[in-house]
């Protein structure tokens, strides 16, 4: 067993402290990778905090953006060497047998993904643990390359955030000609800019505040709507093609928010409420619009993110911190003080 | 001005009552046609009573779903003439110049299209008066042609309940291949059965109750789901491209009913409850399943349904009944007591 260490969550109640733990010693396929950054999403506070009502099991390190570099790698492994750059994101295995995995779709995996931290192996042998830690273990299969050209803070973002938001893009086909909004400029929403920006669709933020509006501008926003004044719901009526929904809130006008949608428009959550939505279906039924949803994305996918970000030289907006300053972050995660993103720095472990 | 008579809602809480008014005398492109049989659609009933909230204009003659027979035509009329069969559905014109009229697509008109009753005309010369009566004046444009092969009585509820299921089928590509549920076993979920064995998908209808399990197989549904035993839900699960709910209810279990679709699969409401529904995000997200809704179908798209109704000799399950019956007849479409649709014979008035 590898010893480890990095900061877990005791209990639901608890804020995040140290921790020592082990990582499995390599399998064939595995690559041991020496954590450089791990962002922080606001999915770890609700893990940590078991607020999605899964049963989280503790200790928990939390932790899916992950970035740093290959120490070892098992004697089957092909597709890694030791010293390059690589990243893992929200899912470490998956079924590699239903129908989904075997399009490659492994973040639609029928049985369920195991995810980076709070899942258990399929073999059973071990609670899978995050990235707020200085080493872990991955199946190569679930590992992504970063392009060496690429900084390694940035890119850990990219792992969730980046992804998260480039997969429904590509999937409603974001493009040249397509009007797309992006509701909530947060750790999601700025990735969601900067990404339909440079796949040439026409990006609008729409916000309930005017605090980020020079912010969406410099991401390559052409406009900015704050839904604070309602006539805004008129005035854009019936004219995105997609909105990207970065909002986590149970409590958004939902009606009025379909109503900004073109014929066959689509609204895509990205990020799960903890309660129920108040749909109205009247918007939907009368322009044949759809809420949708979109779960990270696949490994190629990721893959693809990646390099479409080296290539358009596309990173987040960070804010590097150490690791003794997770829980203070959480707090500022929770009242969106952050622009746009918290990343751990591992070595100052 | 033509005199016409038939049947009206003086107010939101009254009764429908025999009543007389006045259709306009044919303009250049506007067909008259003597009404042989209108269907009863259970947004009459919403309209009659009010229930959406639209303010309903009184007094009301509803009624969208109109077979008859044209008893004179416009001097520029160029597609009808006397004795031709035609149809009349859910809208009687619309703004013609926004991007989806031009777009042959007016049910999705965005200014909104002239409902065949209760919508002013576009001219603001009168309020539209629909089908439970026995003479209406429409432009060429909105007038459907029924096959003479095809008996009227039929065709009837084919204007609003065949075109309601049909448009979304062919939109979400029901056929070969493709599993298809139908929620609710009523007027428009038994075409929604129909078409979608025509199209040669292989159909499930899913009920709350056996009642109708006999009748689905008859209609070509390969198999059937009663929602009373939570355990469809686990056997079931993932397993349907496409489901069409035609349940006007906001009381269903939403993240169950998620559940059944596969990744990419769309739930489609064809119905419009008056309350909104409480919608759990979680099954959309995990499976990029999609809620959308869908409104009639257009011109074109209709006239499509007609002659695949023709060509395939689907029809819907209707009881014939006299106009004076009708108050009866709403009582037994609130409580279901209709296999499947009725339709007032007006020839009794």
């Amino acid at each position: 067993m590898i010893k480890a260490k990095g900061y877990a969550a005791l209990s639901a109640k608890a804020p995040l402290t140290p921790y020592s733990f082990e990582r499995r010693d390599p399998k064939d396929h595995d690559v041991v990778i020496d954590i450089k950054f791990s962002g922080i999403c606001h999915s770890d506070i609700h893990m940590a905090r078991d607020e999605w009502g899964f049963g989280s099991p503790f200790p928990m390190v939390p932790g899916h953006e992950i970035a740093g570099v290959v120490q070892a790698v098992g004697p089957k492994v092909t597709k890694f060497k030791v010293g390059d750059h690589v990243g893992v994101g929200c899912m470490v295995d998956s079924c590699r047998t239903c129908v989904n995995c075997k399009q490659e779709l492994e973040n639609y995996c029928i049985p369920g993904n195991t995810m980076t931290y709070g899942s258990m192996e399929r073999d059973g042998s071990a609670v899978t643990q995050g990235g707020y830690s200085n080493i872990i273990v991955t199946n190569e299969d679930f590992v992504l390359n970063i392009p060496k050209s690429f900084p390694l803070d940035k890119a850990a973002p990219l792992l969730c955030a980046g992804v998260t938001t480039y997969s429904p893009l590509k999937h409603w086909k974001a493009g040249p000609g397509k009007k797309v909004g992006v509701l909530g400029l947060g750790g999601l929403g700025h990735m969601a800019v900067k990404y339909a920006v440079a796949m040439g669709a026409d990006v609008t933020v729409i916000s309930h505040s005017d605090k980020k509006r020079e912010d969406a501008k410099r991401f390559g926003a052409v406009n900015f709507i704050n839904t604070k004044n309602p006539e805004v719901f008129t005035e854009y009526a019936v004219s995105f093609d997609l909105i990207i929904n970065t909002v986590s809130s149970a409590d958004l006008d939902m009606a009025s928010l379909f109503g900004l949608l073109k014929l066959d428009g689509a609204l895509v959550n990205v990020g799960a409420p903890e309660k129920p939505m108040s749909v109205n279906v009247f918007p939907l039924i009368l322009m044949r619009r759809t809420f949708a949803g979109s779960a990270i994305g696949s490994i190629k996918e990721t893959q693809e993110m990646l390099n479409f970000s080296a290539e358009h030289q596309i990173m987040p907006e960070i804010e590097v911190i150490a690791p003794d300053q997770v829980n203070a972050a959480y707090e500022r995660v929770l009242k969106s003080d952050v622009r746009y993103r918290f990343v751990l720095d591992m070595a100052k472990l």
